[in-house]
């Protein structure tokens, strides 16, 4: 799995911008095989594209991950590889879209600003980071160039902050927020599964809270340990603490969007 | 064609779901090519993923089809390699929604449980079958694994049932349903070529009928064998008999939805 | 690149049809790569596929682009091999869709009727040339077959007009229209990069007309040549002369939709 190229972008599907980029990859190694992660993300919507890196770390740890969401593209922030202690490359600009990714994969380990005259790079360098540094610094990672060969070393302490925070422990409650919606309006928590652990939420019932709409639902194995219409817990696919219905939309059904506040406490 | 993978489901493409599930598939088996048919099917409709799977086996049936909307996921159905008389190789969960793609290709052979033991499987055993037993059982078959490998037989007669039936005679006429709609709104009947000949489905023109509204319309080749903005009937590129308006939405015009029964028959 | 297929249709990712063609290039080329640049055109929408190609054949001139828009399939037209004077190849329909990518790229060289009596063709010919024609079209071409072995030659003058004509001068103005609008909103003329040149849209500031609508703005490298709100116009990734409002979307906030005439001068 070391030349599989996982892709995160808010670039939708109807521009050619996707395509371009991997196009550019097989170009420059022809042996890497580019998988499409979610490029539907909102147009610069940071929150959700790093929360979607961060299921994609959490499933594909051996990947690379390209994660282009990029509001501030040509205004000279740079644009990053950050290694993580576990072994995970990751590839994006510095706005903290990796950052909670890196987290997930042991935390940063290196971070290297890339460096056009270290890749394939056909200038000038413009309006599309993407097609220009980023997608050839991921694949010279998948053709086995190291990441030190890409560029400077840039100091961790000075990366642009994450767009959400870890979860963290107030007295009986873990603090958390609702970091994504799914297809299927489940809301994930951002707490992982070793959150859990370390922070005390183990146990067969959670209560969760988001203001003044608490939950007191089991913690489930999958989403048919409860019955249809019911609410329930479950560590999901991609890692995260998730409040679901079984067969409908927790989100719609209560009205809960990716930003609220949570706080959760093992119940019973 | 042995190596590709087929992979229709309703997981959409704003998540990480497909491309996991394509990168589990390349770890588990380098040399397959997985090929999306279709992400969108509307979440839980299994009716309209049965359909779409249907039409792609119609177009490809030397590939393997990995057919995935499993609203009963983790509850305890089977997830299943299905081998049709025709040697086409099928892999969703039970709940009816690979039955009228195996009607398609020749009916159902063999059956196989699939075992996760019997794969390359990561426990534990969750919400997510399609990456963690039924995409690894595709990626088995792609790299020349045999379907009895997979599990235990299944008695074919055991299935959940199919979410439509397949057409049949009462009369003169041909009682069929709508089975989908596809996006220029072409109305697709489930009627297939083979079944057209053997109910009598045979001439110039037909009568179709959809409660009050009745339709006399020639049987064309091509949708341009009438003028654009009139209604014809051929048998489209997914080999279903379908209802068209000649560069317009035929579902649109005319307020036709999936599920309404159908009648036909030869007329004139 | 040689074998790198890229694919624009209005096909969408609802129903099997771009898979299916994926999986015809793959089964008579496996050396293909088929990269999918667009296929949320929305249907019978030649002006906008149109621009989408020339926008992949810019960025992309090496690649075959396989382009299809058929509003007219079955109806007679000819499913197109086009060689540009730089060697550019694309295959599409004859209805005009080709022909803005094909300018982009040195102009029309060559151009060919594909015959499926020359290619890996399964008959009957109904409703769908983009699976048993151009896809096999384009896979021969990607194995090596040369575009005079796949049909016979066309004269150039006798094809279906291009959708939207070249920007020419009018006095001190250039006359052009909008060809697309992307994902961001951002405004794409029908102004390339050398046309900027031979007409003399040269300097750091440009004033462009929409009707009464009139900017006068700077030309700038990228977004972020300005501050956040205000508007710019740079050369795009695609090659597009292009006003854009940086975070936001300049279409939606004054109003300007495809199609719309466009007046573009030096100014200042």
């Amino acid at each position: 799995m070391q030349n599989i190229i996982c892709f995160v972008s808010d670039f939708g599907l109807e521009d050619t911008w996707v395509g371009v980029c991997r196009a550019v990859i097989y170009r420059a190694c022809p042996q890497a095989r580019v998988v499409d992660l979610a490029h539907q993300i909102p147009p610069f919507d940071i929150r959700k594209a790093a929360a979607v890196a961060a299921s994609g770390v959490y499933q594909l740890p051996e990947a690379i991950h390209l994660v282009v969401v990029d509001p501030g593209v040509g205004g000279g922030r740079a644009d990053l590889c950050v290694v993580t202690r576990s072994g995970t490359r990751l590839v994006g600009p510095d706005n903290g879209v990796l950052i909670p990714a890196a987290r997930r994969a042991g935390g940063i380990a290196e971070v290297y600003a890339v460096d056009p005259a270290n890749i394939d790079f056909r200038p000038p360098l413009g309006t599309f980071h993407a097609r220009d540094v980023m997608a050839p610094a991921a694949a010279a990672l998948a053709c086995g160039v190291s990441p030190e060969s890409l560029g400077s070393v840039v100091d961790p302490d000075k990366l642009a902050a994450a767009p959400f925070q870890p979860c963290r422990s107030e007295g009986t409650h873990v603090l958390s927020e609702v970091v994504d919606v799914d297809r299927f309006g489940s809301v994930r928590l951002g707490v992982g599964e070793e959150e859990m652990t370390e922070l005390g939420l183990v146990g067969n019932r959670f209560e969760i809270s988001f203001g003044h709409l608490v939950f007191d639902v089991p913690f489930g194995h999958t989403f048919s340990d409860v019955e249809i219409g019911e609410t329930v817990a479950v560590l999901d696919s991609s890692g995260w603490l998730t409040l679901a219905v079984r067969e409908a939309s927790a989100a719609e059904k209560f009205g809960i969007e990716p930003g609220a506040p949570a706080r959760i406490r093992p119940h019973g």
